[in-house]
């Protein structure tokens, strides 16, 4: 199966000029679900993982199912305000301007092996961000998993020393 | 096993004088999503269905899950503007004003059969949102399953005629 086949691209979004793929179809089809989360769990092999975390909204998608297959807890990282107990704020550049994300202080422990799980590597500005909160925290960071790779953006250059794999590049 | 254990109360979230049903605790249990899951999938017994829709985003941490193990098509209702194809919009009331539920038009044909999933059931309005959504497409709903019901806020009242469930009532 070609994953790519359920991924549609939609022009002009969110702005003119830029081209959005749109994982929705992926999510519709019940094969193309089974064989993603297939693929996402052949990358964990036997490595030993207590944690998964996932970026709002769309890393919710595929987190929480990760999680569950590999017997692990679920965490959140959200944007600014959305988690009701203290948090943990990691700053990250956007095109124009900063933006905060927040993880829960007691979300992850020291000594915590994690997975992070977004559905797209662009730049990787978010992926770093929550590198940096597990890390603040005590964890240890495994691996990153995303389904797309947006190469000709360059995103792993951001990860460096991280083992990064995704389902889809483009 | 008792879920309410897995439920934090934060109080003055997300402002002064409401306390907030705070999910992340149980999400962090392996224990706690296999059970929450297990009780989900119990809800479902042998209904025949074959699409959950959730809303954004705390709809998406169990919404992808009960698909996954049901064998359905998974369909994200979100807010304004983050859909990137051709959306079915509704209006719903919030405390103050008005707020808007998207839902992409090819997502649910007629003659699906649908769980509406959320993560808390508290005034109905967004429920009742995504049901008009569903409906327009031609779905059928089948039940809506919620993790929390706060039933002191007598959301059910907005969903008369359909199954509502909940695996936890405050």
């Amino acid at each position: 199966m070609d994953l790519r086949d359920y991924i549609r691209d939609v022009e002009d979004f969110p702005k003119p000029g830029v081209g959005f793929k749109d994982i929705t179809p992926l999510l519709d089809s019940k094969e193309a679900l089974k064989e993603s989360l297939k693929r996402f769990l052949e990358l964990i092999e036997d490595k030993e993982i207590n944690k998964v975390v996932a970026m709002e909204s769309r890393g919710f998608f595929f987190g929480p199912l990760i999680a569950y297959e590999i017997g692990a807890g679920f965490i959140p990282v959200r944007k600014p305000g959305k988690l009701p107990f203290t948090t943990y704020k990691q700053e990250y550049d956007l095109e124009y301007g900063t933006d905060v994300l927040e993880m829960h202080i007691d979300a992850i422990s020291p000594g915590d092996k994690v997975l992070i799980h977004d559905d797209v590597l662009a730049t990787g500005g978010t992926a770093e961000a929550v590198v940096k909160l597990v890390e603040r925290a005590g964890g240890e960071v495994v691996q990153l998993d995303f389904l797309i790779d947006l190469t000709f953006l360059n995103g792993k250059s951001k990860l460096e020393g991280y083992e990064v794999n995704s389902l889809i590049q483009y």
